[in-house]
């Protein structure tokens, strides 16, 4: 990777560590929220396939409930991975089509381009999870990662919900890294990543860069102060750079509760 | 009230000085965001009127969009006191039934109890709140008071979804003053608060506590900081002091977005 010996971005990820970590986290917020289940909808993509993983691996395969929640619109191939991770981890996968009810919110309303579309199915799916979760006495796992929340390359109040999140501290690069040590199946690990929205829809090519690229460039300028200047110089793109700077700027109204006017003195 | 004069319980709320602060606030807030319009759903209830008074004199009635979302259960009073509150403002109130999607998101579903689908239906107004907010290039208002967020009586991803939250600091006694500075109806001023979410539902009823008491107890419990025997000793009951810390207690996950362990070493 270009860059990293000029600029002292060398972080070491040690799958081993962070699996004890995350592990250990959900234990501690499980036991605490008093909470011995979790309900996490598996899209067929790497993320939720990870957290779906650890979070069995913490609490028991028999406490995880798992849902695949398609739209029309959803490839049948991540109907067929999110079985695969399932049966890999021997937990019956529930399948919860939103078709219906968001074709039936969209009859009353303008029609929608796909980015509306997208956002009221992930939020559907929050809908579903929480509504499982309320069945089931469970608590919601949010699947995001670090790459997502600093790009915001997630729906507010949608996919991002959630009473923890196992994988928010990890950057897409390394997730590959705990999803192989955790033993989710590779076919996961190594397709490409796609929020699934529309056909041929690509994460990198919605957001115009890699999460390679995208991940050295988040860490370099919010982890390790440097300015963008410095980081251009030590070897990436200024369209790179640029793009995760306009995103992470755009994206900071996700990350944050409603604020309120403070009416004291 | 009882208790006033032993426990230094003396605040003054000043219904002209709070709305320059929320006005300013408003303002602030979405020039800084970069949006002129706001989207604001109205259910029929104080708190959303009370709202949709305090953002038109900050950004204009013109800027204003409001919504009514009733499902199937809600009360046709309800859906004629927002068309008052509308009419007041001068804005045309838009209607948009949420039974359809509703329902047949539950078709697929177990026979939801009333609370899950009190949830579900505050959360369906997320969707087209901000599915609204999308197609106007609007900001939505959160309509929460300070007492709702103590008391946890809100729907986590739902009613309490927003940019901001206008009235966020108040408590629900305090909004009265408020919103008899602002003009907002007597109707609406003088009802009784209800989640209206299914017949005779009422806030307090529901809670077991009136806002009245609660509001007392909460201001010396968690903003003067007594101790709950202070509290009953300056006349307060047993029961409402364990009410409200109970439901305190109860609801913190709802003001947290979703947390994550760290991996930093």
């Amino acid at each position: 990777m270009k860059g990293i010996k000029d600029t002292g971005y060398i972080r070491e990820f040690d799958p081993r560590m962070a699996t004890e970590k995350i592990t250990t986290f959900i234990k501690n917020y499980m036991d605490n929220a008093g909470f011995s289940r979790a309900v996490i909808g598996l899209s067929g993509g790497l993320d939720s396939a990870t957290c779906a993983f650890v979070v069995a691996r913490a609490i028991g395969s028999e406490n995880v409930s798992l849902i695949n929640m398609p739209y029309r619109a959803s490839s049948p191939e991540s109907r067929e991975d999110a079985e695969l991770v399932a049966k890999s981890l021997g937990i019956e996968l529930d399948i919860l089509d939103i078709t219906d009810p968001v074709d039936a919110f969209f009859e009353h309303r303008s029609r929608p381009d796909r980015l509306r579309l997208g956002n009221a199915c992930a939020r559907m799916r929050m809908i579903a999870l929480y509504d499982i979760a309320a069945e089931k006495d469970a608590l919601v796992v949010a699947t995001g990662n670090k790459s997502e929340r600093y790009l915001g390359y997630t729906t507010l109040w949608g996919d991002m919900a959630g009473a923890y999140a196992p994988i928010g501290d990890l950057f897409k690069t390394d997730e590959k890294a705990l999803a192989a040590f955790l033993g989710v199946p590779d076919k996961l690990i190594n397709k490409t990543p796609t929020a699934d929205l529309w056909a041929d829809q690509t994460d990198e090519g919605e957001m115009g860069i890699t999460y390679q690229n995208a991940d050295r460039i988040i860490h370099m300028i919010y982890e390790q102060n440097m300015t963008p200047r410095e980081v251009t110089e030590s070897g990436e793109s200024q369209d790179d750079v640029d793009t995760v700077i306009t995103r992470y700027r755009a994206s900071r109204f996700k990350t944050r509760l409603p604020v309120y006017p403070s009416l004291a003195d």
